[in-house]
């Protein structure tokens, strides 16, 4: 279960006024038109067979190699790895996730190159290349890589490709009899990872992929009959106060959620940072921290500093983590610290949070709350689509396609041309 | 070598006007006032003695302890930790890093604790707890589950503190007769790096230390013979920009810059980020990106989005890094991928680091380069110095208190309360 509390128009004597009814239904109809249009393929997602069938289907045919593996390499970078990456860090704690290492190559720095791939051997591996057109140069350079370094066309069970249909991508995988999977149509990188894209790489680590879709399925049903228009009034003061808040914070209070602050930080910026129907350059800023972490790096600046920033913050329900307990350790002068003694640290942790949040409310910052019950597949699945349909919304009334990401043409030309 | 670049002011037909002589002499003044007035003792950590020294003779004393270490566990939180971790990332390649282990205990996360205590046992490791006061609630809790749990009072020689003079926590070290390190006098937290806060654990784990000061005191020689005027003219532009471009991205293009990017941002945002001497809240807002990978995260953002933030791109010279190299390998129907093949990873890694810069500064957006010809404690140096006289020399144009952090302390007290 995943509750939202938004009180981001309660920030004092400055408060924003409600949306109106109006302006809600607006904003609904406007995404249930875009839904139906298929103008992004992601809104099919939770309620498709095919990707999930295609993976099942994939792993019925690669039995044998999967009962022994080892490594798992993903070959992709962006909306082809960030997804996955997220899911695993905030699950990798099921008793059924497999013992497999999951490792990424999306880097073309030498020294990770060398690091990821460091005890890797053919054997008890699987590749895979992961790449809606295949020609990002990245991956193409490290799929390559591995190709030829582990000779993989000798050892074609240890490759798989999950690609666009009709991609070259695809045809070369065809060319060569290597097993590919398609990408649902029209799901761009950074919504893909309800796809084939996701699907796959964490079926393959025994992640519960039916309850993953009934997470985001319910949420988006939920969504349709009206239930959740906090998260249309939430779109609604973040593009409407984009020039008083132009950044947004998300505090997660879990070291599990490194890689979905990310993911997030990915959805929001490439999704959101847009030239508009008019003309005009828009966007809103994502930042991605931990807590507590960054109470000690970051939290003086929200306070103190210009403000810029609206604040999300994101919990996990600790009640079943009594241990590890700070003990009842008297340790003279320090008396001070003692009133924290004899209580687990997940106590402590969620206290931090709400200290924090208490304190940047005292100050008339909007905050918003998001607190997952406990983090398993469904709740995961319900959060993620939290995130994309927020984005959706946001992008809705910004006037842009939040879908594409024109900006990043002219640098790919450029290092064509360098070359 | 550290090669400063700066093309802040030529954006196009926006051109900011270049800042007078008169300005720069100003703001120098400024700096080398605070510096003689001892407003913060971070200045003088590149000319001290002290701190190396009382490090070194801590290392003299546990030479056969430290002969056989395997785990060195820092306990301390933000200043405590950041430094030492990134100069460790930066560095951990150097031939003479020692086979140890580093690991840091700063969160009070349930699942982090217990994961970064796997497999420690008390007599290979070294605890080495860091706080100015010692009252820092995350590290005192986390020393006395340590303490505790490893039973250190019975094994003091794997127990060092590091900490103020005269801190309740050096009276219980004296106490204790545990072995303790003073922090050299009015350095703060996100200061303290070249202070024995950074220097034992580096120390320990085999750098050269007089190569990591000599780098800084260099630098600072040269800028007080005026030679690093760059300095004076990027703070100037940051701070006079600052309602136009709030946001300052540092674009780190190696992993290895992973956790000095968090070091800088929370440099940046601790210290900028207050009221000024009118009451009025300023500050400028870190951003840290690591390339290429998050070309497919944020440049869209930072191309089409609004046009708030100021870029520095932070290189490394890879021409050493002649392997791993990409193949000769052709793709059919990926022949466009082709043009990369036989070349290094790390040339292609400096061709998009080019070619995402030229595609920034295309827009118009403020862009500055800083290029490390080679990653060596000197050149780190160099660096960590840098970043802190740029914050210092913003901090004195923005009218703030740079090295306090009062905006952090009402969460603390709510804490308190909530017990």
């Amino acid at each position: 279960m995943v509750v939202f509390e938004n009180f981001l128009e309660n920030t004092g004597s400055k408060s924003t006024p409600h949306p109106s009814a109006n302006a809600l239904d607006n904003l609904y109809d406007l995404i249930v038109k875009e839904k139906v249009a298929d103008h992004s393929g992601y809104y099919r997602l939770p309620f498709e067979d095919k990707g999930p069938k295609d993976c099942q289907e994939y792993i019925q045919t690669h039995k044998e190699l999967l009962s022994t593996l080892k490594n798992l390499i993903v070959i992709g970078v962006g909306g082809s790895s960030l997804g996955t990456k997220a899911i695993d860090t905030m699950l990798c704690h099921l008793p059924h996730r497999k013992n497999i290492a999951l490792k990424f190559l999306e880097h073309t720095d030498p020294i990770e190159i060398t690091k990821a791939l460091q005890g890797v051997e053919v054997e008890n591996s699987l590749f895979l290349v992961i790449s809606k057109s295949g020609t990002t140069i990245e991956t193409s350079s490290l799929a390559k890589y591995v190709l030829s370094h582990y000779n993989l066309l000798s050892h074609k069970s240890h490759l798989a490709i999950i690609t666009d249909e009709g991609s070259p991508l695809q045809k070369w995988a065809m060319e060569n009899e290597v097993a590919c999977i398609d990408i649902a149509k029209n799901v761009g990188g950074r919504f893909s990872v309800l796809s084939s894209v996701g699907l796959l790489p964490l079926m393959i680590l025994g992640y519960d992929i039916p309850s993953l879709l009934e997470g985001a399925k319910k949420f988006m049903m939920s969504f349709l009959y009206r239930k959740e228009d906090h998260i249309l009034r939430k779109a609604i003061f973040l593009a409407k106060s984009r020039d008083r808040y132009p950044i947004n914070v998300l505090f997660s209070y879990s070291s599990s959620f490194k890689d979905f602050n990310a993911w997030y930080v990915q959805l929001w910026a490439e999704s959101l940072g847009k030239i508009d129907t008019y003309g005009k350059k828009v966007g809103l800023t994502p930042i991605a921290l931990i807590g507590s972490i960054d109470q000690h790096s970051f939290l003086q600046l929200i306070t103190q500093g210009v403000m810029d920033k609206t604040i999300t913050f994101l919990n996990i329900n600790r009640r079943n983590y009594s241990e590890p307990k700070i003990p009842d350790f008297k340790m003279q002068y320090l008396e001070s610290t003692d009133f924290v003694n004899n209580t687990s640290f997940a106590k402590l942790l969620s206290y931090q949070q709400i200290a924090t949040m208490q304190t940047i409310q005292n100050e008339g910052i909007p905050t918003d709350e998001i607190k997952v019950d406990m983090l398993c597949e469904e709740s995961v699945g319900t959060l993620i689509f939290y995130f994309e349909l927020l984005t959706s919304c946001v992008g809705k009334i910004l006037d842009i396609n939040t879908y594409d990401q024109p900006g990043v043409e002219f640098g790919k030309i450029r290092l064509r041309e360098m070359f």
